[in-house]
């Protein structure tokens, strides 16, 4: 924790630098390493997700090389939206941390607390999925409950909840930036907690809609994040960073105090 | 589907060998060879659960060397509770059918239906969280809504509907074998699917209550599971052969016909 906001205030940036690689193995290596070097200074973290280096032979391989490329004063988020229990979530706890050197993770809240409780460890960020970017046919988020709200209501007072049980680390959500209002209903519910936010960009999210709606008080708290838009870009670094300067447009302060 | 079936029948099975594999490296890869030898005689399926691959140096590897010994008229499902979306679900299609070479693959549908489609393939296994088995602080499955009862009858609903849009696949349902009450109203909903049942053994679940609340009326369509109790067996394929047994002990029919 003490890292991102380490970072966040050495580069000036909310920008989560998403790593979904896409094409053959031949060369993606050498696109990943010129997207992290091209980005690295304007990022607050990176993302690689796990599944587009499971889908590769030696895919965790080269989702180490990744990490290992990427500078050590940038926290690392695996998004592998763990979602298992206990004994079984601890593997995957030791996989992030300990296999991938990751800083921190994504984990699915449908099995309860305890799917999140096995990732805490010193200084680690953990993000749990409250209201994800996608537009399902068949959706459970939005789905109201007889008592507390909407699913996502309760995905994000269990994240509250962990991130004051789990007090070596951070909890956070994850609030995609595809509705705004649910963004600001989420930020009144969790004044404190970092978001993580994907949806912006390819998948049509508004920016400063979402930024209005969900950077805390001190202009901070939002890791707004980009994949695909910098991994397509012929200039990933000149991509990067006019999404990290539209988003300091909008927030408050510039140099947001550690909260 | 047809691999499914045909193996219930032939091995008179409706036994799930759980891959939990625990231990040091060294002895893990025996152990993984000693158990399959031994219980895949009375196994209608292997279930390698993918955390306990990951959290190991060359993990993958194991994986593909365990999913290479067994027999190749078992179907194999691999545990990996999946939820992403869209591009990023076909990643993890990818890697559970074209690099692990599984027959099957568990999703979790938090983010909706979007996580359950990338994984429609011919003859494919899909089984998709409804009441898992454990019993969290802070759960979310029971949660009623204010429209369509709890979250895992949704979550039924959801697989059901899949099931039947997914006409080449096969989708089913995990259901715990906590709560045999949840077992026989998930089954009401869902006379026809096939639920994959954890629980059973060291987390407590009552196997006589569950196989009579689960299983359909050709005393079929059930695969319950057993993952430590096999594994940490002095003699493994005794342990299978006694489960099966006890099972068999409650169905209705002992070969049952393909429904």
């Amino acid at each position: 924790m003490q890292k991102l906001i380490a970072r966040v205030q050495a580069a000036n940036s909310l920008l989560c630098v998403g790593l979904d690689p896409t094409g053959d193995d031949a060369t993606v290596a050498r696109r990943l390493g010129e997207v992290i070097a091209e980005t690295a200074g304007h990022a607050a973290a990176f993302k690689p997700n796990l599944a587009f280096f499971l889908s590769r032979e030696n895919g965790v391989a080269l989702l180490q090389q990744t990490v290992r490329a990427i500078p050590k004063d940038i926290p690392v988020i695996l998004d592998g939206k763990f979602g298992d229990i206990a004994n079984t979530a601890e593997q995957y706890a030791k996989f992030t941390y300990d296999i991938v050197g990751a800083d921190g993770v994504t984990v699915n809240p449908y099995m309860g607390d305890d799917t999140i409780r096995p990732f805490a460890r010193p200084g680690k960020l953990v993000f749990s999925l409250a209201k994800t970017s996608n537009k399902p046919q068949y959706g459970l988020q939005d789905a109201a409950m007889t008592r507390g709200g909407s699913i996502s209501d309760w995905a994000a007072r269990l994240a509250k909840l962990m991130d004051e049980e789990m007090t070596a680390s951070t909890v956070g959500l994850v609030v995609g930036a595809s509705e705004p209002a649910t963004v600001a209903k989420l930020r009144a519910a969790c004044p404190e907690q970092w978001f993580l936010v994907p949806g912006i960009g390819v998948q049509g999210g508004d920016l400063s809609a979402t930024l209005r709606a969900g950077l805390r008080t001190d202009g901070s708290g939002l890791l707004i994040n980009s994949s695909r838009g910098l991994w397509q870009a012929a200039d990933a670094g000149a991509a990067a960073r006019e999404l990290k300067e539209q988003i300091n447009e909008f927030r408050a302060v510039t140099s947001p105090t550690p909260a």
